[in-house]
């Protein structure tokens, strides 16, 4: 293995705002710490939380890079102290605390997964958000169960086309919600039984309707706003509501006589501050459950369109536009 | 053992209103039918329930007895059919479907728990509805442990002191609400750590000065209204706020970002509307894990008055006034 480079490239955001603040930067490699690898980065995920840092609305928490990007795939290269999982030269996929959009990025060993035969290294990277998130909130959080209803918002996100083919693989019924009838298209195809255009129904009503006035056991939504009262009308008696975002606010006005007269379970959870340990309890759930799941291609990893590293503005551009499923930067 | 009498004194519900409309009157014995079993009530607990059924705003569930009383301790006089668990002449306690306030009330035989040793009929008859209610929101559905913070508003209520006592004997530390300085003195005598008069306090700000700032991991509340926006910032990281009630209304509005980002749960229950079997299975759990306690004295059942059947409208007036713990009547 050739020397490691003192310097390398990544995108660094000057100020905040659109896609422009994104800019390369030459900057030092990384160090790796304890428990930690460094990655030579092949590809890296382009995920929400990752717009939201750059707009200045969600800054990278304390201690972590404020280099953007939540996860990579890519060639361990280096291991720190106490990292005994890996070995030099395998290749992983990771979620990271930040740092990913760049050539080399340090990553807790318990967030790696060695990636799988037949899974592509862009495929890889899009992976450790997308399904951390979804398992653990859907799964874990949320309880679902073969023959559960699921109802899951932004059906062709990176996280909604994960949360569609996961809980259909698992045997829950779904039915997803997006933004126009060629995305409620994808949503079919991925194994959603019912697809809701929201900007032409009502999805209480198509939940009522399809669910013959049952409602659903588990809700993963990232909309908030006044999808949360609509939520909670569309829940089955003992089922759970998960926030994992508010893009429409956070804010609302509820009748909480619903939650207790249908024994309802409000809840959520954000993944980029949860600790190490945590963070390596879902990647060994998601090791076990989800991985098998994808290596034989029983669920898909959707990419929209890749970009290379310098050009991580174009990749924001286009997140901010019409898009279905992952948007990966190449190294 | 004597013949059963065709009739029997209970108390009616003519119109609705205020205690007045307690009335007694000669009503046919229930009859008892599959899994029943039919009990000489010698005492009847008086509950929140029963007074918002008497002010016409919680209508008796289809099926049930429009008799109010939802516990009693007495004797089994009559076994219906698959009733297998009691004998005649067993003293029993039970969680019934409405029909206590009377001389002879049926159960689900799921339902009813042996009266202990060392525990008289009265507080017999004050045991199932706190203590179930108590045991299932608390513990089953919140998750309290050893060595949590828990939050119970209404400290001197029939659900308070079991909440109380239950919570401090199970190893958790306990603040509770309560309207006077008497009635705090009464919470910290039953295990309170901290007890908070609300007319002269703010318990979110009480909680997190005896916390440290870190808030408490249950909350269990029948409040409602401007508590609820309370309770959730009183709440610590994973931590659970059960409602069962709304005395101050269920129409709020909340941020929800708070529920995300420190992982909440916000849920609730009612029990009267559960199933027979979800109630059997609950009972079980009291015998097993809270009748020990009150047989070794370690949770007393607090008595605050008792009248006779008769004199229900009194019980009733008593419990619209200030009281604390349980009002029970006597036949």
């Amino acid at each position: 293995m050739t020397a490691l480079p003192e310097t390398m490239t990544a995108i660094t955001i000057v100020g905040k705002g659109g896609p422009d603040v994104l800019q390369p930067a030459t900057v030092p490699v990384p160090l790796v710490g304890r428990g930690q690898v460094l990655i030579k980065v092949e590809a890296a995920g382009v995920n929400r939380p990752d717009v939201m840092q750059r707009l200045g609305l969600y800054p990278a928490p304390k201690g972590h890079s404020e280099i953007p990007g939540l996860e990579v795939s890519g060639t361990v290269v280096l291991l720190g102290p106490e990292a005994p999982r890996f070995s030099a030269g395998g290749k992983v996929m990771a979620l990271v605390n930040g740092g990913g959009y760049a050539e080399y990025c340090v990553a807790d060993e318990g967030s790696c997964l060695p990636v799988p035969d037949g899974v592509s290294m862009i495929e890889a990277a899009a992976i450790p958000e997308g399904f951390f998130t979804v398992w653990h909130n859907v799964f874990e959080r949320g309880g679902l169960k073969s023959g559960d209803w699921f109802l899951i918002h932004g059906g062709t996100s990176g996280i909604g086309v994960a949360a569609i083919q996961l809980a259909a693989a698992m045997g829950a019924k779904v039915i997803a919600t997006a933004g126009s009838a060629e995305k409620c298209a994808v949503c079919r195809e991925l194994g959603a039984v019912r697809a809701v255009d929201y900007k032409t129904e009502d999805f209480a009503e198509a939940v009522k309707a399809e669910t013959g006035g049952r409602g659903v056991d588990v809700i993963l939504d990232m909309v908030g706003g006044d999808y949360v009262e609509r939520n909670i009308r569309s829940l089955a008696d003992d089922g759970r509501l998960v926030n994992i975002g508010f893009q429409s606010g956070s804010k609302v006005t509820i009748d909480m006589i619903r939650i207790m007269l249908k024994r309802l379970t409000v809840t959520g959870s954000t993944l980029r501050i949860r600790s190490a340990e945590v963070k390596a309890a879902i990647a060994r759930a998601v090791e076990e459950k989800v991985v098998p799941l994808i290596a034989a291609k029983r669920v898909k990893v959707v990419i929209d369109a890749t970009f290379p590293l310098r050009e991580a503005a174009a990749a924001h551009a286009r997140m901010d536009a019409a898009h279905v499923g992952k948007i990966v930067l190449t190294v």
